[in-house]
């Protein structure tokens, strides 16, 4: 038999992640954070809404992120971050945007959202400001 | 109630997909193709051992590789591709290898496997074209 090699399943991957974040309670922590950018309260059947998904799914999510210390206040249905969990959605609302216009100014499109809510979960901090950087050469070339 | 938005979480993306594989049936079916350009045949076996899985888990994987018609035959622990699967997984291998191009030419590396491996699943075809371009583009800029 051949030596183990470095390839890996995306599964395997993801069980060797040192993550504590699931793309799912990702896709939550972010989605507070647009809200919040708009509203001086979240509730969770708006979040709910806003991600096509039902309260009770929202409820789970909201209470695991709580146990993770990025929400700390969950009282009438109303959802709150902690600074661990406004600095963290601030970093995933910004990837989302960096990877945004990334995707838009390679396709020459102005909507790549379903792109980007699959991969941005996977894009490391070294990736993101690469691409970010790479993003303004394109425009200050035209690309 | 906000009206629905456009968001969902990946979760709610991946069961929308029209993908007929899996993350992981896609994994198996790019290291089968890759193993056979070196090989002329294609064990259980090693192919566990070069995607870091048990054999029970290649077999499962397999054996719905096979009702899916991309692979027709499985006897003795070889694997073989059907031609469908031989197209498939060679579009799979190049989505790989131009990945990786790209990613090394935005990171100045030489090795972006992991990164690779997590996001090829989510890159469709259009974006793939789109980004070999760019590849293309940018080692003619030097970049």
């Amino acid at each position: 038999m051949q030596e183990p090699s470095n390839f890996y399943t995306q599964k395997g991957y993801l069980q060797n992640s040192l993550n504590p974040l699931t793309p799912t309670m990702e896709d939550y922590l972010e989605m507070i954070f647009r809200m919040l950018l708009r509203s001086p309260v979240v509730r969770i059947g708006e979040l709910s809404s806003q991600l096509n998904v039902k309260p009770s799914s929202s409820t789970k999510i909201v209470q695991l992120l709580k146990e993770k210390g990025f929400i700390d206040y969950e009282q009438y249905g109303y959802v709150k971050l902690t600074k661990e969990g406004e600095e963290l959605g601030a970093y995933l609302y910004r990837r989302h945007n960096i990877l945004h216009d990334f995707f838009c100014t390679v396709n020459h499109t102005t909507n790549e959202l379903e792109l980007v809510e699959m991969v941005e979960h996977f894009i490391n901090k070294s990736t993101l400001k690469n691409l970010e950087l790479l993003t303004h050469y394109l425009h200050d070339h035209k690309y």
